[in-house]
């Protein structure tokens, strides 16, 4: 039920191709989730995209669960059903705990809460915060 | 230019200043921002919303940090400029460094590219990702 | 600073003159508030917008008090400045106490909370609330 | 198709159980809906969300029904799938009517209409508006 | 798995009806697609979306394939499943090519991302921008 | 009132200095708008975001302007106050004119309005419209 089809192993361009091994090879895992493959009619995004991602998500000042945990959060904030289950399962692979998950889904709806306040009390932003 | 009066030190009742109180002791700082002022004309609500929040921001299985960082991820994505504000001052207070608000920028704005695509595609979820 | 200059009663074509005076009138008020005068340069669009809301927001099933809090509620969700400016100073006028309000936003940030709750743990549906 | 099992009956801890207990006995029902089970691997969070959601939606300056509409609100202009069901379904049990439900509808449509107008033109707060 | 059922050709009242003659003629196509059955119980904002939807989207200073590619980055960033897939067979009907397909999606995740790196920097609009 | 502060031309790195220049060619303009000027305290994410912002808001299957009112449409929904006013300006330094501008805003508001209908109504999707 995509707006449009994916692009299988067999359908794929050479430039498609590369992308696909390139992120078997990265995860260490044959499977292309979809997103991949729905994306793969623009060979351009998506590499782009791809190599964006391998940048950002890698380690670095922040570790790649905090990353993930991050990305989790927008993806809930901005309601994409998809993101929230493929997130979720790439921070369990990197050892997202039971516990650790009680507390990302805690404050993220603990900062839903607050921003909701803030924005209906149209808060001013006190001198203190002013850089 | 809020949606209603703040409520300043003076104007504050025996349950809102003990609120106040706990705020200041509990952050060993003397300033109670605008937030907790606009919202204390609900006494129950400011009990309920700084209790939660000093209950879920502790640390825990997260440091205070990343959950500062995560808290900084929803608020952007719910557009909220007060909270943006705010909790970018309390992550700096709790140690962020300019590299990782870096990458904490760079995940979130990584994943709104793809919370987009995912969603502007209806990407199907993977078996693989079903639980 | 809105992207487009605002109409004033001077420039106003006999269009959105017909327009401003209906406001005016159903009303009771002189203000023609900035929404109206900065919409005006598409008078087809100002005029059905404001046929609309007349129409939507009188009495009915629901009351104007009711409809207000509604409106309130999704402008906040939407992260819309002017409209929780806007539409907290129509509710007062139509009588909103602070313990009404201090309500819409408790509703309001419990909503946003179990919102975030539902979407980061892809609750399925319950069989029960099936149509 | 959760991003997590939900605790069934049998699994429930004595802390989770207490919380079931309180709803069933609250609601007058024995159904436990899907958003608690699969909240519950948190007793914490389900607690302190269950208890807030009683005292907020409770009757008090507005009807419990008033509430239920709000939420709704704020539930869809979130983009939350299970919420807009959920609380759809506890309206109508609520005794929303036909009636008051086209007109919630309207509502919501219409702010989320003049919303977009106001964040595309940026309009200026008006004096008048300003507390 | 609404949350109301939707109106069959045979429960019509006379000025649904009405309705679903005139988007049939328009559309030059027998089908009522089920956006408009499920709004049908209200048959006043039913007329009104309908009538509004068809004056705007028509021919103008913009084509009305550009109309669809703007109704569907609105719909992505709202994300509504419904309106992706809805508008997206819109502008396939209209000769939307996967050229301008893959363009579209680009633009939507490059504003995606930029507009979440301008809310978290809160940067100030510069003076050139200002009307 | 920036999150963090903005990056001058003497502040500049030369990594930086190439971006600002490239950008400055690229538009036959001297102005650095101050988005570049914030995000700049991260000279990778900084090249990345203008280098892939040329190369998509190009000409191409969609032509520039087009591209400047999704972009528009997409940050209005974010709700991104200062998206609105930069890429309003850069659609009027593309020649959009009043007419255009007024239609752009009905589609956008128009969309709004049936996205939280069909959110609302939980619409079932079409057969006729399934891939």
């Amino acid at each position: 039920m995509a707006t449009r089809p994916m692009i299988t192993d067999e359908e794929a361009s050479d430039e498609v191709k590369a992308v696909f091994d390139d992120i078997r090879e990265t995860r260490g895992n044959d499977l292309i989730n979809n997103f991949w493959r729905y994306l793969a009619h623009d060979p351009i995004e998506l590499k782009s995209v791809w190599e964006d991602l391998k940048r950002i998500m890698g380690p670095g000042n922040l570790d790649p669960l905090t990353k993930e945990m991050i990305y989790i959060a927008v993806s809930v904030a901005n309601s994409c059903e998809y993101c929230a289950h493929s997130h979720t399962a790439a921070a369990k692979a990197k050892g997202m705990t039971t516990g650790q998950q009680n507390e990302l889904l805690a404050v993220i709806s603990m900062a839903a809460r607050t921003n909701h306040l803030a924005t209906a009390l149209q808060v001013p932003i006190d001198e203190a915060f002013k850089v």
